[in-house]
């Protein structure tokens, strides 16, 4: 009998074991042994249905499927089969995967990214994405400060009060994104603004910055100043950030041909950041197969 | 929480309320109510994962997976999601799903386009098409003689007893494909046969068959003298026809004109049959979007 994971089940995920499964992914696409085909979707008229799939030779093979039939999205699916027989080993029902998933893959970036003493972090959003960034960024770096803005106050202090409470994190709402951006050393943008959030002369010189939100041209939660100050532009798929349309941000610029997968960064066959005050920017689009990876890994040894 | 349906909860469905909902998403299909866009499939370099999706306004949107790592498939997904909330309504995880819902398809169309008065049958095939296609005509013709060939006897002789034993119908095992097929009113071609197990001039006139199985230029299970010699030719889907490659064994042919679709026969909107002597091809190609009709109707109403 396959067993079905809730959300309920997925919160209980330990951080520090989906940093360290998430790093062994990227680990993996960049070897060829994870699959990581582009995504593809079925349009049904009022919205689409869209499906990332992946493949750990010899392991499993697996998608998940969600969709973009109303703003409020609807569940996803995470299923995971077996490689051998093609059974259906493991699926989860639900929106907690997801993030968690991509939480863990901006920690591996932090880790791999930001200069090691990093102790302050600015977070733009109150959302799903921002709060499992804080739960995975915490396992890699210890945090003396967390400042927290979006434009509801009601939010960001709801926020903040729950960060603490929950991650046992010295969090406290900002009155500007200006005053939560200005000198912090970890920057994470986790919005969906179309327009830019912050001016790119907030972002301190060193600073490590991730953004998660929007990031097309036009179309992005940071404007073309960050990008061109920028020493160090990575993110998790390459591929991924040529699907876009409109094209990528970072698309005809200098950034674009220095753009770095961050599993050639973990996997020592590229750069990273090489001197302390270097601005990176980590550009998160997904990673493609991680769902999939995330659930079986939580199966076989959660 | 989800039901998940397994093999055993599907092998209890009716054929009449399969053969009934199955009517009613033709129908749907025919007057837009039900959306069914082409598949859609990701590369994942030892095989593919495939998705065939469906939306029914208001009611519900979902999807079928499959995949082609090896000759021995893995296990299916069938996915319904609540149209207005979007979250998960009923997941069916196995292999039962799919051929039960082509065979009510098929008796869809033997009720639409066989003689009404036809008794005999004649079956190429032993697999699961084979069977439950025999499964859902039984509830739309009273069937005195069904005929049975495949080419290993010991598998037609027990798929015979089989069909005896729990579907109650007078089957018996033929010698040969001719001998099952000649002279019977009704004939359904289950194989994966990539080339002709049948001569065109063994159809009796007046005849109704149906090709479950491979029917592409150069590689189907009839030849061109079947197609030739087709008064009428019908199929469950126009558009999934037109994506095959090679191309749709109809293609060039003056019965590719003509080809029409179930749909517009079921709702009135083209001619089927008009005389008792005309041979009729219907061509199974598996309406997308079927399979979670099917599931979402069972869960309803079963």
């Amino acid at each position: 009998m396959v067993k079905v994971l809730t959300d309920a089940d997925i919160r209980r995920l330990a951080p520090e074991a989906a940093v360290e499964w998430m790093r062994e992914a990227i680990l993996a696409a960049h070897t060829g042994r994870l699959q990581t085909p582009p995504r593809v979707s079925a349009d049904l008229g009022d919205g689409k249905l869209v499906f990332t799939t992946g493949a750990l030779t010899g392991e499993w093979y697996g998608y998940r499927s969600y969709d973009s039939f109303d703003t409020d999205p609807g569940s996803q699916l995470v299923v995971v089969h077996d490689w051998h027989t093609g059974a259906v080993r493991d699926v989860a029902i639900g929106n907690e995967l997801g993030p968690r998933r991509v939480g863990a893959i901006g920690a591996v970036a932090v880790d791999a990214l930001a200069n090691p003493d990093v102790t302050t972090l600015g977070l733009i959003g109150t959302g799903a994405q921002a709060w499992t960034q804080l739960w995975a960024i915490a396992t890699v770096r210890q945090l003396s400060e967390v400042r927290v803005f979006s434009r509801d106050p009601v939010r960001r202090n709801a926020f903040s009060a729950r960060v603490s409470a929950e991650l046992g994190l010295p969090a406290s709402p900002a009155e500007s994104a200006r005053d939560a951006v200005e000198g912090r050393e970890i920057v994470v943008l986790a919005t969906n603004s179309p327009t830019p959030v912050i001016e790119a002369d907030w972002v301190a010189p060193g600073a490590y910055v991730t953004t998660l939100g929007p990031k097309q041209i036009g179309r992005a939660e940071f404007g073309p100043g960050l990008v061109a100050r920028a020493d160090v532009a990575v993110t998790d798929s390459v591929a991924q950030t040529s699907a876009y349309d409109p094209p990528f941000i970072l698309t005809g610029t200098p950034q674009h041909d220095r753009l770095t997968s961050l599993g050639a960064v973990l996997a020592g066959d590229a750069p990273g950041r090489t001197t302390p005050d270097q601005t990176v920017i980590f550009c998160s689009v997904g990673l493609a197969g991680t769902e999939a990876f995330l659930l079986a890994r939580l199966i076989e040894r959660g």
